[in-house]
Protein backbone atom coordinates (compact mmCIF):
# COMPACT_ATOMS: atom_id res chain seq x y z
CA UNK A 1 0.00 0.00 0.00
CA UNK A 2 1.24 3.68 -1.13
CA UNK A 3 0.61 6.03 1.27
CA UNK A 4 0.03 9.78 0.48
CA UNK A 5 1.57 13.12 1.30
CA UNK A 6 -0.38 16.26 2.70
CA UNK A 7 1.03 19.23 2.39
CA UNK A 8 -0.76 21.35 5.19
CA UNK A 9 -1.15 24.92 6.11
CA UNK A 10 -0.03 25.71 9.93
CA UNK A 11 -1.60 28.94 10.09
CA UNK A 12 0.44 31.87 11.61
CA UNK A 13 0.38 29.73 14.86
CA UNK A 14 -1.59 28.65 17.79
CA UNK A 15 -3.87 25.53 16.83
CA UNK A 16 -7.10 28.06 17.21
CA UNK A 17 -5.71 29.11 13.57
CA UNK A 18 -5.48 25.58 12.00
CA UNK A 19 -8.02 24.82 9.68
CA UNK A 20 -10.39 21.58 11.14
CA UNK A 21 -9.14 19.09 8.00
CA UNK A 22 -5.37 20.57 9.21
CA UNK A 23 -6.10 19.21 12.86
CA UNK A 24 -7.70 15.81 11.73
CA UNK A 25 -5.05 15.09 9.33
CA UNK A 26 -2.43 15.87 11.90
CA UNK A 27 -3.63 13.64 14.56
CA UNK A 28 -3.98 10.52 11.93
CA UNK A 29 0.07 11.29 10.54
CA UNK A 30 1.87 8.61 10.86
CA UNK A 31 5.07 10.96 9.72
CA UNK A 32 4.72 14.65 10.48
CA UNK A 33 7.23 16.87 8.61
CA UNK A 34 7.16 20.62 10.58
CA UNK A 35 8.77 24.14 9.75
CA UNK A 36 10.68 25.83 12.70
CA UNK A 37 7.72 28.41 12.82
CA UNK A 38 5.19 26.00 13.67
CA UNK A 39 4.08 26.26 17.28
CA UNK A 40 4.80 23.10 19.61
CA UNK A 41 1.00 23.04 20.65
CA UNK A 42 0.17 21.84 17.51
CA UNK A 43 3.02 19.52 16.71
CA UNK A 44 1.83 17.78 19.86
CA UNK A 45 -1.33 17.15 18.24
CA UNK A 46 0.39 14.27 16.35
CA UNK A 47 0.44 11.66 18.99
CA UNK A 48 1.01 8.97 17.17
CA UNK A 49 3.40 10.28 14.57
CA UNK A 50 7.36 10.47 14.15
CA UNK A 51 8.09 13.99 13.89
CA UNK A 52 11.23 15.41 12.11
CA UNK A 53 11.62 19.20 12.17
CA UNK A 54 13.07 20.26 9.06
CA UNK A 55 12.48 24.28 9.22
CA UNK A 56 14.31 26.68 8.65
CA UNK A 57 14.76 30.20 10.37
CA UNK A 58 16.56 33.39 8.98
CA UNK A 59 19.77 32.76 8.76
CA UNK A 60 20.05 29.68 10.61
CA UNK A 61 21.38 26.29 8.70
CA UNK A 62 18.25 24.79 6.90
CA UNK A 63 17.06 21.25 6.01
CA UNK A 64 18.49 20.46 2.45
CA UNK A 65 15.31 20.59 0.01
CA UNK A 66 16.44 17.46 -1.61
CA UNK A 67 16.46 15.97 1.56
CA UNK A 68 13.33 16.94 2.37
CA UNK A 69 11.96 15.71 -0.77
CA UNK A 70 13.40 12.30 -0.65
CA UNK A 71 12.10 11.77 2.96
CA UNK A 72 8.17 12.74 1.50
CA UNK A 73 8.73 10.05 -1.11
CA UNK A 74 10.02 7.02 1.39
CA UNK A 75 7.84 8.06 3.88
CA UNK A 76 4.79 7.55 1.29
CA UNK A 77 6.05 4.53 0.23
CA UNK A 78 6.38 3.34 3.63
CA UNK A 79 2.41 3.42 2.98
CA UNK A 80 2.39 6.36 5.36
CA UNK A 81 0.16 8.98 5.98
CA UNK A 82 2.66 11.71 5.62
CA UNK A 83 1.66 15.25 6.81
CA UNK A 84 3.91 18.24 6.18
CA UNK A 85 3.35 21.26 8.17
CA UNK A 86 4.36 24.73 6.96
CA UNK A 87 3.60 28.01 8.75
CA UNK A 88 0.77 29.68 6.92
CA UNK A 89 -0.66 28.46 3.60
CA UNK A 90 1.47 26.72 1.89
CA UNK A 91 0.89 28.02 -1.61
CA UNK A 92 1.74 31.99 -0.36
CA UNK A 93 5.80 32.02 0.25
CA UNK A 94 5.59 28.37 1.29
CA UNK A 95 7.60 26.56 -1.39
CA UNK A 96 5.05 24.21 -1.75
CA UNK A 97 6.11 23.44 -5.37
CA UNK A 98 9.18 21.58 -5.29
CA UNK A 99 7.58 19.40 -3.03
CA UNK A 100 4.76 18.65 -4.81
CA UNK A 101 6.56 18.34 -8.12
CA UNK A 102 8.91 15.81 -6.21
CA UNK A 103 5.58 13.59 -5.02
CA UNK A 104 4.60 13.52 -8.08
CA UNK A 105 7.44 12.99 -10.26
CA UNK A 106 7.45 9.55 -7.88
CA UNK A 107 3.71 9.02 -8.58
CA UNK A 108 2.91 9.72 -5.14
CA UNK A 109 -0.37 11.19 -4.21
CA UNK A 110 -0.24 14.72 -2.75
CA UNK A 111 -2.94 16.88 -1.62
CA UNK A 112 -2.65 20.78 -0.21
CA UNK A 113 -4.86 21.49 2.18
CA UNK A 114 -4.64 25.60 2.47
CA UNK A 115 -3.96 27.68 5.93
CA UNK A 116 -5.31 30.92 7.09
CA UNK A 117 -2.01 33.38 5.57
CA UNK A 118 -0.20 35.68 8.07
CA UNK A 119 -1.29 38.82 6.02
CA UNK A 120 -4.86 37.84 7.05
CA UNK A 121 -4.23 37.20 10.81
CA UNK A 122 -2.16 40.41 11.65
CA UNK A 123 -5.03 42.39 10.06
CA UNK A 124 -7.42 40.71 12.57
CA UNK A 125 -5.17 41.22 14.76
CA UNK A 126 -5.08 45.38 14.54
CA UNK A 127 -8.82 45.50 13.83
CA UNK A 128 -7.93 46.82 9.97
CA UNK A 129 -9.11 45.51 6.70
CA UNK A 130 -6.21 45.02 4.14
CA UNK A 131 -8.92 46.30 1.50
CA UNK A 132 -11.33 48.77 3.27
CA UNK A 133 -13.87 50.23 0.84
CA UNK A 134 -13.14 53.77 -0.48
CA UNK A 135 -9.32 53.32 0.55
CA UNK A 136 -8.21 49.99 -0.80
CA UNK A 137 -9.29 47.54 -3.87
CA UNK A 138 -5.61 45.77 -3.88
CA UNK A 139 -3.55 44.16 -1.65
CA UNK A 140 0.16 42.36 -3.18
CA UNK A 141 1.93 39.93 -0.99
CA UNK A 142 6.03 40.14 -1.51
CA UNK A 143 8.64 39.12 -0.01
CA UNK A 144 12.53 40.88 -0.24
CA UNK A 145 14.29 37.62 0.25
CA UNK A 146 14.53 35.11 -2.58
CA UNK A 147 13.83 31.76 -2.04
CA UNK A 148 17.54 30.91 -1.59
CA UNK A 149 17.73 33.92 0.77
CA UNK A 150 19.69 36.23 -2.01
CA UNK A 151 19.10 39.81 -2.19
CA UNK A 152 20.01 40.34 -5.85
CA UNK A 153 17.43 42.34 -7.39
CA UNK A 154 14.68 44.46 -6.03
CA UNK A 155 12.16 43.18 -8.57
CA UNK A 156 9.71 42.60 -5.66
CA UNK A 157 8.60 46.22 -5.64
CA UNK A 158 8.22 46.95 -9.12
CA UNK A 159 4.36 48.39 -9.64
CA UNK A 160 3.67 48.33 -5.77
CA UNK A 161 3.22 52.28 -5.80
CA UNK A 162 -0.53 51.21 -7.21
CA UNK A 163 -0.98 48.70 -4.81
CA UNK A 164 -3.14 50.37 -1.93
CA UNK A 165 -2.08 47.87 0.51
CA UNK A 166 1.66 45.46 1.09
CA UNK A 167 2.32 42.81 3.21
CA UNK A 168 5.86 42.24 3.26
CA UNK A 169 6.30 38.67 4.13
CA UNK A 170 9.60 37.17 5.38
CA UNK A 171 11.02 40.81 6.19
CA UNK A 172 12.74 40.34 9.02
CA UNK A 173 16.32 42.11 9.55
CA UNK A 174 15.67 43.80 6.25
CA UNK A 175 13.49 47.18 7.50
CA UNK A 176 16.42 49.55 6.38
CA UNK A 177 16.23 48.15 2.72
CA UNK A 178 12.43 47.80 2.72
CA UNK A 179 12.36 51.12 3.84
CA UNK A 180 15.13 52.35 0.96
CA UNK A 181 13.31 50.45 -1.98
CA UNK A 182 9.93 52.11 -1.41
CA UNK A 183 11.00 55.70 -0.79
CA UNK A 184 13.13 54.88 -4.25
CA UNK A 185 9.86 53.70 -6.19
CA UNK A 186 8.19 57.14 -5.02
CA UNK A 187 6.44 55.89 -1.60
CA UNK A 188 6.57 59.00 0.37
CA UNK A 189 8.04 59.30 4.42
CA UNK A 190 4.61 59.85 5.79
CA UNK A 191 3.50 56.35 4.17
CA UNK A 192 2.11 54.46 7.62
CA UNK A 193 3.94 51.35 8.36
CA UNK A 194 2.91 48.72 10.94
CA UNK A 195 5.31 46.23 12.03
CA UNK A 196 3.32 42.78 13.41
CA UNK A 197 4.96 40.20 15.51
CA UNK A 198 4.15 37.00 16.73
CA UNK A 199 1.08 36.86 14.89
CA UNK A 200 -1.54 34.20 15.92
CA UNK A 201 0.52 33.45 19.23
CA UNK A 202 0.76 34.46 22.80
CA UNK A 203 3.38 37.69 22.62
CA UNK A 204 1.59 39.05 18.99
CA UNK A 205 2.05 42.86 19.46
CA UNK A 206 2.38 45.74 17.02
CA UNK A 207 4.14 48.81 16.13
CA UNK A 208 3.40 51.52 13.93
CA UNK A 209 4.56 54.20 12.18
CA UNK A 210 5.92 55.88 8.61
CA UNK A 211 7.95 54.95 6.14
CA UNK A 212 10.32 57.31 7.39
CA UNK A 213 10.94 55.74 10.71
CA UNK A 214 10.19 52.36 9.53
CA UNK A 215 14.13 52.35 10.78
CA UNK A 216 13.68 52.66 14.23
CA UNK A 217 10.70 50.34 14.60
CA UNK A 218 12.63 47.10 14.79
CA UNK A 219 13.69 46.98 18.05
CA UNK A 220 10.85 44.52 18.67
CA UNK A 221 10.40 42.15 21.66
CA UNK A 222 10.41 38.88 20.17
CA UNK A 223 12.72 36.42 18.27
CA UNK A 224 9.71 34.99 15.96
CA UNK A 225 8.55 35.87 12.51
CA UNK A 226 7.28 39.41 11.92
CA UNK A 227 5.06 41.40 8.90
CA UNK A 228 5.18 44.75 7.53
CA UNK A 229 2.17 46.21 6.43
CA UNK A 230 2.44 49.30 4.36
CA UNK A 231 -0.53 51.10 3.22
CA UNK A 232 -3.15 54.33 4.06
CA UNK A 233 -5.54 51.94 5.67
CA UNK A 234 -3.14 51.91 8.45
CA UNK A 235 -3.20 55.56 8.74
CA UNK A 236 -5.42 55.60 12.32
CA UNK A 237 -3.52 53.35 14.25
CA UNK A 238 0.25 54.76 12.84
CA UNK A 239 -0.84 58.19 14.22
CA UNK A 240 -2.35 56.77 17.68
CA UNK A 241 1.52 54.38 17.91
CA UNK A 242 3.17 57.82 17.00
CA UNK A 243 1.78 59.36 20.36
CA UNK A 244 3.16 56.31 22.57
CA UNK A 245 6.37 56.24 21.17
CA UNK A 246 6.41 60.20 21.17
CA UNK A 247 5.90 59.83 25.11
CA UNK A 248 7.71 56.78 25.82
CA UNK A 249 11.00 58.73 24.09
CA UNK A 250 10.01 61.98 26.09
CA UNK A 251 9.73 60.10 29.67
CA UNK A 252 12.70 57.62 28.85
CA UNK A 253 15.26 59.65 26.31
CA UNK A 254 18.13 57.20 27.14
CA UNK A 255 16.35 54.42 25.53
CA UNK A 256 15.85 54.11 21.92
CA UNK A 257 12.30 54.42 21.35
CA UNK A 258 10.61 51.45 20.99
CA UNK B 1 -24.33 42.21 30.70
CA UNK B 2 -22.62 43.31 27.17
CA UNK B 3 -21.99 40.67 24.48
CA UNK B 4 -19.57 40.53 22.01
CA UNK B 5 -19.07 40.53 18.40
CA UNK B 6 -17.40 37.96 16.28
CA UNK B 7 -16.26 38.50 12.58
CA UNK B 8 -15.51 35.62 11.80
CA UNK B 9 -14.09 34.17 8.09
CA UNK B 10 -15.77 31.06 6.88
CA UNK B 11 -13.10 30.11 4.44
CA UNK B 12 -14.05 29.12 1.05
CA UNK B 13 -16.68 26.47 2.06
CA UNK B 14 -17.03 23.91 3.57
CA UNK B 15 -16.32 22.67 7.32
CA UNK B 16 -12.81 21.05 6.46
CA UNK B 17 -11.53 24.83 5.86
CA UNK B 18 -13.18 26.31 8.57
CA UNK B 19 -10.48 27.50 11.70
CA UNK B 20 -10.63 25.46 15.19
CA UNK B 21 -11.62 28.67 16.65
CA UNK B 22 -14.10 29.44 13.97
CA UNK B 23 -15.57 25.91 14.30
CA UNK B 24 -16.02 26.56 18.44
CA UNK B 25 -17.86 30.12 17.74
CA UNK B 26 -20.36 29.01 15.83
CA UNK B 27 -21.04 25.97 17.81
CA UNK B 28 -21.36 28.86 20.70
CA UNK B 29 -23.33 31.43 19.21
CA UNK B 30 -26.35 32.73 20.45
CA UNK B 31 -27.17 35.06 16.89
CA UNK B 32 -25.68 34.03 13.22
CA UNK B 33 -25.44 36.30 10.66
CA UNK B 34 -23.87 35.00 7.61
CA UNK B 35 -23.56 35.89 3.80
CA UNK B 36 -24.97 34.10 0.90
CA UNK B 37 -21.94 32.45 0.03
CA UNK B 38 -21.84 30.68 3.69
CA UNK B 39 -22.41 26.79 2.41
CA UNK B 40 -25.63 25.44 4.36
CA UNK B 41 -23.32 22.56 6.08
CA UNK B 42 -21.34 25.35 8.48
CA UNK B 43 -24.32 27.64 9.10
CA UNK B 44 -26.14 24.26 10.44
CA UNK B 45 -22.87 23.93 12.89
CA UNK B 46 -24.68 26.67 14.96
CA UNK B 47 -27.22 24.70 16.51
CA UNK B 48 -28.77 27.16 19.10
CA UNK B 49 -28.65 30.13 17.70
CA UNK B 50 -30.81 32.55 16.01
CA UNK B 51 -29.73 32.11 12.44
CA UNK B 52 -29.99 35.56 9.92
CA UNK B 53 -29.09 35.67 5.92
CA UNK B 54 -27.73 38.85 5.50
CA UNK B 55 -25.93 37.87 2.29
CA UNK B 56 -25.43 39.30 -0.94
CA UNK B 57 -24.85 37.36 -3.80
CA UNK B 58 -24.13 39.27 -6.92
CA UNK B 59 -26.71 40.99 -8.90
CA UNK B 60 -29.66 40.12 -6.16
CA UNK B 61 -30.70 42.64 -3.22
CA UNK B 62 -28.94 42.65 -0.83
CA UNK B 63 -29.05 43.56 3.24
CA UNK B 64 -28.69 46.89 3.57
CA UNK B 65 -25.11 47.43 5.72
CA UNK B 66 -26.59 50.16 7.90
CA UNK B 67 -29.16 47.60 8.93
CA UNK B 68 -26.18 45.00 9.39
CA UNK B 69 -24.78 47.09 11.62
CA UNK B 70 -27.65 47.77 13.74
CA UNK B 71 -28.49 44.15 14.02
CA UNK B 72 -24.80 43.53 15.41
CA UNK B 73 -25.01 46.09 18.11
CA UNK B 74 -28.47 45.26 19.21
CA UNK B 75 -27.68 41.50 19.50
CA UNK B 76 -24.65 42.16 21.46
CA UNK B 77 -26.79 44.60 23.36
CA UNK B 78 -28.94 42.00 24.27
CA UNK B 79 -25.68 40.06 25.88
CA UNK B 80 -25.85 37.42 23.11
CA UNK B 81 -22.27 36.03 21.42
CA UNK B 82 -22.67 36.83 18.51
CA UNK B 83 -20.97 35.85 15.00
CA UNK B 84 -20.69 37.60 12.01
CA UNK B 85 -19.61 35.11 9.34
CA UNK B 86 -18.32 36.24 5.99
CA UNK B 87 -16.94 33.80 2.93
CA UNK B 88 -13.17 33.52 2.91
CA UNK B 89 -11.51 36.36 5.24
CA UNK B 90 -13.29 39.27 6.64
CA UNK B 91 -9.72 41.69 6.00
CA UNK B 92 -9.75 40.64 2.14
CA UNK B 93 -12.29 41.84 0.37
CA UNK B 94 -14.73 40.70 3.14
CA UNK B 95 -16.58 44.89 3.87
CA UNK B 96 -15.43 44.10 8.01
CA UNK B 97 -14.65 47.09 8.65
CA UNK B 98 -18.24 49.09 8.40
CA UNK B 99 -18.72 46.54 11.00
CA UNK B 100 -16.05 47.03 12.98
CA UNK B 101 -16.49 50.81 13.22
CA UNK B 102 -19.98 50.72 14.17
CA UNK B 103 -18.99 48.28 17.02
CA UNK B 104 -16.71 50.19 17.95
CA UNK B 105 -18.86 53.17 18.32
CA UNK B 106 -21.52 51.81 20.07
CA UNK B 107 -18.70 50.34 22.78
CA UNK B 108 -19.31 46.80 21.67
CA UNK B 109 -16.31 44.57 22.11
CA UNK B 110 -15.35 43.52 18.39
CA UNK B 111 -13.17 40.70 18.07
CA UNK B 112 -11.74 39.39 14.27
CA UNK B 113 -10.92 35.62 13.76
CA UNK B 114 -9.30 34.86 10.32
CA UNK B 115 -9.83 32.81 7.85
CA UNK B 116 -8.53 30.76 4.50
CA UNK B 117 -9.06 32.97 1.34
CA UNK B 118 -10.21 31.81 -1.36
CA UNK B 119 -6.67 32.44 -3.46
CA UNK B 120 -5.23 30.04 -1.02
CA UNK B 121 -8.13 27.49 -1.47
CA UNK B 122 -8.17 27.35 -5.34
CA UNK B 123 -4.32 27.51 -5.29
CA UNK B 124 -4.19 24.39 -3.13
CA UNK B 125 -7.43 22.79 -5.56
CA UNK B 126 -5.01 23.35 -8.63
CA UNK B 127 -1.56 22.24 -6.92
CA UNK B 128 0.19 25.09 -8.04
CA UNK B 129 1.70 27.62 -5.60
CA UNK B 130 0.91 31.00 -6.01
CA UNK B 131 4.79 32.42 -5.08
CA UNK B 132 6.70 29.49 -6.90
CA UNK B 133 10.58 29.96 -6.62
CA UNK B 134 12.37 31.50 -9.54
CA UNK B 135 8.81 32.32 -11.22
CA UNK B 136 6.90 34.60 -9.32
CA UNK B 137 7.75 36.34 -5.66
CA UNK B 138 4.72 39.03 -5.81
CA UNK B 139 1.40 37.81 -5.58
CA UNK B 140 -1.87 40.43 -5.94
CA UNK B 141 -5.44 40.30 -4.41
CA UNK B 142 -7.78 42.95 -6.90
CA UNK B 143 -10.75 43.27 -7.22
CA UNK B 144 -12.26 45.24 -10.33
CA UNK B 145 -16.00 45.41 -9.01
CA UNK B 146 -15.63 48.55 -6.10
CA UNK B 147 -17.55 47.56 -2.74
CA UNK B 148 -20.84 49.57 -4.40
CA UNK B 149 -20.72 47.55 -7.42
CA UNK B 150 -19.98 50.13 -9.39
CA UNK B 151 -17.20 49.91 -12.48
CA UNK B 152 -16.40 53.40 -12.74
CA UNK B 153 -12.65 53.09 -12.89
CA UNK B 154 -10.18 50.33 -13.64
CA UNK B 155 -7.55 51.72 -11.60
CA UNK B 156 -7.35 48.06 -10.07
CA UNK B 157 -4.75 46.66 -12.67
CA UNK B 158 -2.45 50.00 -12.09
CA UNK B 159 1.19 48.61 -11.46
CA UNK B 160 -0.16 44.90 -11.77
CA UNK B 161 1.95 43.71 -14.69
CA UNK B 162 4.66 43.91 -12.40
CA UNK B 163 3.11 41.73 -9.83
CA UNK B 164 3.83 37.66 -11.42
CA UNK B 165 0.58 36.10 -9.70
CA UNK B 166 -2.78 37.63 -10.06
CA UNK B 167 -5.74 36.87 -7.96
CA UNK B 168 -8.85 38.92 -9.61
CA UNK B 169 -11.99 38.79 -6.72
CA UNK B 170 -15.72 39.18 -7.57
CA UNK B 171 -14.23 39.01 -10.94
CA UNK B 172 -18.19 36.81 -12.01
CA UNK B 173 -19.68 38.13 -14.98
CA UNK B 174 -16.26 40.60 -16.24
CA UNK B 175 -14.30 38.62 -17.69
CA UNK B 176 -14.70 40.37 -21.10
CA UNK B 177 -13.51 43.47 -19.04
CA UNK B 178 -11.13 42.26 -17.49
CA UNK B 179 -9.42 40.87 -20.22
CA UNK B 180 -9.89 44.32 -22.04
CA UNK B 181 -8.16 45.87 -19.27
CA UNK B 182 -5.48 43.84 -18.40
CA UNK B 183 -4.70 43.81 -22.56
CA UNK B 184 -4.85 47.61 -22.54
CA UNK B 185 -2.23 47.36 -19.22
CA UNK B 186 0.69 45.52 -21.28
CA UNK B 187 -0.46 41.98 -20.48
CA UNK B 188 0.02 39.79 -23.50
CA UNK B 189 -2.39 37.76 -24.91
CA UNK B 190 -0.38 34.74 -24.19
CA UNK B 191 -0.64 34.97 -20.86
CA UNK B 192 -1.66 32.13 -18.42
CA UNK B 193 -5.34 32.28 -17.27
CA UNK B 194 -7.51 29.57 -14.54
CA UNK B 195 -11.22 30.34 -13.90
CA UNK B 196 -11.18 27.97 -10.49
CA UNK B 197 -15.02 27.67 -9.57
CA UNK B 198 -16.82 26.56 -5.91
CA UNK B 199 -13.48 26.81 -3.89
CA UNK B 200 -13.34 24.26 -1.37
CA UNK B 201 -16.94 22.80 -2.29
CA UNK B 202 -17.89 19.66 -3.78
CA UNK B 203 -18.24 20.47 -7.27
CA UNK B 204 -14.97 22.66 -7.53
CA UNK B 205 -13.35 22.65 -10.52
CA UNK B 206 -11.47 24.88 -13.13
CA UNK B 207 -10.75 25.72 -16.47
CA UNK B 208 -7.71 27.35 -17.86
CA UNK B 209 -6.41 29.21 -21.13
CA UNK B 210 -4.57 32.50 -21.60
CA UNK B 211 -5.91 36.34 -21.85
CA UNK B 212 -6.62 35.78 -25.34
CA UNK B 213 -9.42 33.40 -24.91
CA UNK B 214 -10.74 34.68 -21.25
CA UNK B 215 -13.74 35.42 -23.26
CA UNK B 216 -14.86 31.57 -24.07
CA UNK B 217 -13.94 30.63 -20.49
CA UNK B 218 -16.58 31.95 -18.98
CA UNK B 219 -19.23 28.90 -19.56
CA UNK B 220 -18.56 27.58 -16.11
CA UNK B 221 -20.80 24.69 -14.73
CA UNK B 222 -22.01 26.58 -11.70
CA UNK B 223 -23.61 29.49 -9.85
CA UNK B 224 -21.05 29.51 -7.23
CA UNK B 225 -18.17 32.07 -7.03
CA UNK B 226 -15.53 32.08 -9.10
CA UNK B 227 -11.83 33.28 -8.57
CA UNK B 228 -9.82 34.63 -11.85
CA UNK B 229 -6.26 33.62 -11.46
CA UNK B 230 -3.33 34.76 -14.17
CA UNK B 231 0.43 34.58 -14.01
CA UNK B 232 2.85 32.63 -15.64
CA UNK B 233 2.94 30.07 -12.86
CA UNK B 234 -0.43 28.82 -14.33
CA UNK B 235 1.56 28.03 -18.23
CA UNK B 236 1.73 24.17 -17.13
CA UNK B 237 -2.18 23.72 -16.46
CA UNK B 238 -3.30 26.37 -19.07
CA UNK B 239 -1.65 23.67 -21.80
CA UNK B 240 -2.86 21.23 -20.20
CA UNK B 241 -6.20 22.33 -20.46
CA UNK B 242 -5.91 24.23 -24.33
CA UNK B 243 -5.14 20.32 -25.56
CA UNK B 244 -8.51 19.16 -23.72
CA UNK B 245 -10.52 21.95 -24.95
CA UNK B 246 -9.08 21.32 -28.50
CA UNK B 247 -10.02 17.11 -28.48
CA UNK B 248 -13.62 18.60 -27.09
CA UNK B 249 -14.19 20.97 -29.32
CA UNK B 250 -13.22 19.00 -32.58
CA UNK B 251 -15.36 15.77 -31.06
CA UNK B 252 -18.26 18.20 -31.15
CA UNK B 253 -17.90 21.01 -32.91
CA UNK B 254 -21.48 22.31 -32.10
CA UNK B 255 -20.81 22.76 -28.62
CA UNK B 256 -18.95 26.15 -27.27
CA UNK B 257 -15.73 24.62 -25.74
CA UNK B 258 -16.55 24.45 -22.03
Amino acid sequence: VTGKVYLVGAGPGGIDLLTVKAARLIGQADVLLYDALVTPDIVELAQSARKICVGKRGGRASTDQAFINRLLVASARDGSVVVRLKGGDPMIFGRAQEEIEACRAANIEVEVVAGVTAASAAAAQLGISLTQRGIARSLAFVTPTHGLGTLDDDSWADGLIATQSIAIYMGKGQSTRVRHVLLARGFGDAMPVVLVYDVGRDKAGHIAGTLANLGELVNLPTNGPIMILVGEVFKGIAAADAKTILSRATAAPKRRAL
